[in-house]
């Protein structure tokens, strides 16, 4: 997938702002994440400067990891303002199924801004999925390949994006062509904030390729700075150092030689 | 003490969901602290998820760090939500002495809701003690073996709670009985959120002992982690990422052959 | 410069408490880079509390990174109460120039308290100083030394203060004396919050020395740590564990050494 090596090389070059409202628990280590690996990222959240901030970032990140009732009308302003100035918008429905709240939160910002990229585990997009007419929901936390994929294909069917399942395996989809990305570690499950990375990293890819690749591209990246990481430091907390050590240093050689990505038709 | 031991077995089997309702800055700590553990941390305050979260989480913690008129309130209604349900409720009240807004915030907390832990350092502790009817204030800042081992079993007894007085020595009682931790190093006092962590660490814990012990289990395995950690890495960075490493790696030989602790009758 | 080596000694005799009204994204590793040093940091923003925690502290830091306007008037208030107690506050206008509200609410800060250090990089201080009536506004992102030499003398004098603009040469000047200081290393703008660090360490020795050299102290020795941090681990996230392993490690010695700056008359 040679696109992956070109997109890595294209972030670099132009460096792109990516705006994040997210959580307070990830902030720090999104930040971290986006600079080193070559974007630039800013947390705005202001109701009076998101019109400024948006139309000067390359993408917008709604992570609702940490809402309430003062961040979710930010939220939502931030991701109309997106959707007319046509930004690629990227959408982490942290915890969607947990409470009503999260996945409300989630459906009601699908279903009126131009979501670029929907990426979750396969509980939180099955449950968005769920309580948009579907038959599976909340309950569904078992995770299955098969699954996953037909999750992967339907999220981007019914919500008209790029759906990104990420688990053990991660499973991109438009909606007619599905990308299955096997690089990542098991390890990133023991640090807080490493889904919500590649949630924003995906955000610096989408400013220089469209939804689908962007997503291939940022998971691909990041799951493969996350086996580096591993292979230097085997356990989480200077883990957590090494990878974003990793995302500094990989680049198109080390994408040839680890990545593991397959493309099927649907 | 066999059941340190036990209950850290205990811990990884159930990964238990640890709801931190805490302050920013230590948000990312916590979390992967409880990661690294075993354990699963969610942060969530919005006040319409309140009750569903704490109805799925396995244990409440509440830490007054940076708390406001807005956090206050969810603080509250989730300590009460806790109650009701007979989940355990863990409370820090940091830097209360230092304003009296959280004195005032932290025994409001511990007059309404069911506190199974209060942990803070001998200033805080005293500070809550002192603001109740007692003559030990925020002055007491000098530590004192003596004194922090009356001041756990005093605060223990007037709150009806565990109460656990952290420091070079920690002493954690119900009023009955004491226990004395010596496990830790000095090292934790520079960096930020140690205390904190430990806090929902007892937490953790509180989802498989009764509190008591959960108290003297996760401030024993906090303090050991601390010092495996310092062996490997003397300087304040590396140190806190040591300590996450070590909080993965810890088993019950390890709690075994470390652990300093002490239990006297009153 | 002994001065430099000798506030660094005073720092830790002093252990001054900092009290840090900042951004969510860099909270934690501001107090971690605080407490490495050896100075206590408190994040306290609630405004019922604000009079009693800055009577207490030695320096109040206000950083507008993540500003929104719940925070706004607890910054402005702590402000207030800052200059009414001669405190020393230090400005870290984060964003000025990117958007009106961030460039207003510095102003503001800076019209009606009495502002000690103002800290930013050069297209902050030169957005703040262009919206006051210069010529040199947002557009001048471009850096160059002598503008940025320039820039650092007129801030000063116009807004009554010392001001530190940072870059690859950090320029700090009362309006009639310059320092340049040499210090630092790039792998710094690849880790969040760094400058917002370097701003609250200047916060730290301005409880120990007056705001010119509190800043010059500040900035030297942060630049020191990164350098030092950096000829152990060149990549960033290593690199960040390090500088506050320096942080702490960074001693008189150390400063005599490394420490290059230069004063010179305007």
């Amino acid at each position: 997938m040679d696109f992956v090596a070109k997109n890595l090389t294209k972030l670099r070059e132009t460096n792109p702002l990516v705006q994040n409202i997210t959580n307070y628990v990830v902030m720090n280590s999104t930040a971290n994440s986006l600079l080193a690996l070559g974007a630039s990222p800013v947390m705005a959240h202001a109701m009076d400067e998101l019109e400024e901030m948006v139309s000067i970032a390359s993408a917008l990140v709604v992570n609702i990891g940490t809402l309430d009732e003062y961040w979710i009308p930010s939220m939502e302003k931030a991701a109309k303002i997106a959707s007319d100035l046509k930004k690629p918008i990227i959408l982490d429905p942290v915890g969607a199924g947990a409470t009503k709240l999260r996945t409300k939160t989630a459906l009601k910002i699908l279903d009126f801004a131009d979501i670029s990229v929907l990426r979750g585990n396969f509980g939180e997009i099955a449950a968005v999925l769920g309580e948009h007419g579907k038959t599976r929901g909340v309950d569904s936390a078992a995770y299955d390949s098969n699954e996953a994929i037909e999750l992967s294909k339907n999220a981007a069917k019914e919500f008209n994006t790029v759906s990104a399942v990420t688990g053990p395996v991660d499973y991109v989809s438009n909606g007619k062509e599905i990308y299955a990305i096997s690089n990542g570690h098991p390890m990133l499950s023991k640090v807080t904030g490493t889904g919500c990375a590649s949630t924003s990293i995906i955000g610096a890819f989408s400013a220089v390729d469209e939804p689908l690749k962007a997503a291939v591209s940022g998971l691909t990246v990041y799951g493969i700075s996350a086996e580096m990481a591993f292979s230097e430091a085997p356990y989480p907390g200077t883990f957590q150092a090494k990878v974003y050590d990793w995302l500094y240093r990989i680049d198109e050689k080390l994408v040839f030689e680890k990545a593991k990505v397959n493309k099927f038709e649907i």
